[in-house]
C-alpha cells in the first residue's frame, strides 16, 4: 500500500515539470506579444521590479519595457515586418528562482525575404509569485564576439 | 494514506503534461516531414476533416495538404535545399481542444547561404482524437506588417 | 483506496516525462556552450564512446570535439560572432535509448546582420548514463538538397 511519502516525492516531481513547462511558455509568449505591439501585456511578463537589460542601455522597471513596446522606432519595426524569433530554452528551477538561457533572431522584413538583423544571448532569471512565474530579470547581448555575451551563456 | 482523489489529481496534472508534450512533438514533426516531402505523413497530422490556410490560398483537406507536399514547386524547393523551422510552441489545453501558436521560418539555400524567405505567425487548433492530437486548422501569415499575422498572435 | 500498481504507472509516466524534458534541456546547452567555446563542457554532453558525424568529416570521440571546439577556425568564429541556433527537438524515448530529431542553424556576424550559414538535420543518438542522458552519435548534414539529410528525417 503506498505511503503519503510516496505520493508528496510524486508531487514534488510533478511540480517541477510544471514549473518548467509554465516558464518555458511565459517565454514563448514574448514574440508575439512584442511584435503584436501589446506593451502592457509584454510589460506582464516582468514582476513589478524587474528589469530588461539590453546592448546599450537598460529598462528599469515594467513601465518603461512597455513603453518601449509602444514607441515609435518599435512600432514602425512592426509596421515594416518582423519576428522575436527564439531557441530552445534551457530552464534550472531552484524552489522559487529560476534561471532560463537561450538565444533570440531579430528578423526584418526586407524585399523577398527577413533579414536576421542580429543574434544574441539571453539570460532570464524568474521568481515564482501569486500571479505565476514572472521575469525579474533578462539580459541579452548581441553575439558579435562581446565577451559580454559570453558571460550570460558560460555555466550551463 | 492517500486518498483516491490525490491520485486522480495527480493523474489529471500528468495527463496535461503529456498533452502538451504530444502537441509540442506533433508539431515539431512538419518540418522534417514537409522538407523530407513525404506527403502521406505530413497529411496525417491533421485530423480527416483538417484543413491548412495560409497565405493566398487554403488547402481544404488532408489529401490537399499531401498533394502540395508532392507538387512540382515543393519538390523542386526540396532538391534546392529548404529548412521549415519553427520556433517555440505557445500550448493551451482545453479538454479535448488546444491552441498552439508558433513562429516558422522558411529557409532556402542559395550559394554558400541560407536565405530566410520569409518568418511567419502560426495559429494551430487542434483536437484530441483516437490516433492521439492531431491539428484541426493551421492558419500561417507572413510577419510582413499584414494585420492577419497580428490576429494570429494577439491575446497570448 | 489506491493501489501500489497504480503509483508504479504513475511513476513511469513521471518518468518518461522528465526523459524526455532532460534530452531536450541537454540538446538545449549545445549551442551556448559551442559559442562560448567550452571544449570539455561541450565533449561532457556526449558518452565516453560518443561520436559527432558531420558533412565532410567525423569527431571520433569526446577529445576530438573538445579539440574541435578550441581549434582556430572555430575560435575565429566566436570572435568575429556566431550562434548555433536549434530548432524545436522531437524526441522518441524507448527505455534507455533515445532519438531526438531537430535542426539547427549556424549564424554568422556579417556587417550589420547575421547571415545564415547552413540550416542543417540533425539526428542524435542518446543513451541514459550514470550521468544522466548522453549523446552517443549526433549526425548532422545540411539542407541542400543532399540525400544524406533526409535519410536524419525520414520517418518521424
Amino acid at each position: 500500500m503506498p505511503h503519503t511519502d510516496d505520493l508528496r516525492a510524486l508531487t514534488d516531481r510533478i511540480r517541477r515539470l510544471e514549473d518548467e513547462a509554465e516558464i518555458r511558455r511565459l517565454i514563448a509568449a514574448y514574440g508575439p506579444l512584442v511584435d503584436h505591439g501589446d506593451g502592457d501585456a509584454t510589460a506582464a511578463l516582468w514582476t513589478e521590479d524587474g528589469r530588461y537589460d539590453v546592448d546599450g542601455g537598460s529598462f528599469a522597471d515594467p513601465n518603461a519595457i512597455a513603453d518601449m513596446v509602444r514607441s515609435a522606432p518599435h512600432q514602425n519595426l512592426i509596421r515594416n515586418g518582423c519576428a522575436h524569433f527564439l531557441g530552445p530554452v534551457h530552464v534550472t528551477v531552484d524552489g522559487n528562482e529560476a534561471v532560463a538561457v537561450c538565444y533570440s533572431l531579430l528578423l526584418e522584413r526586407r524585399d523577398e525575404q527577413h533579414l536576421v538583423r542580429r543574434a544574441s544571448a539571453n539570460r532570464w532569471e524568474l521568481r515564482s509569485t501569486a500571479r505565476g512565474w514572472r521575469v525579474v530579470v533578462r539580459t541579452n547581448r548581441v553575439l558579435d564576439g562581446n565577451p559580454d555575451a559570453h558571460a550570460l551563456i558560460a555555466g550551463l
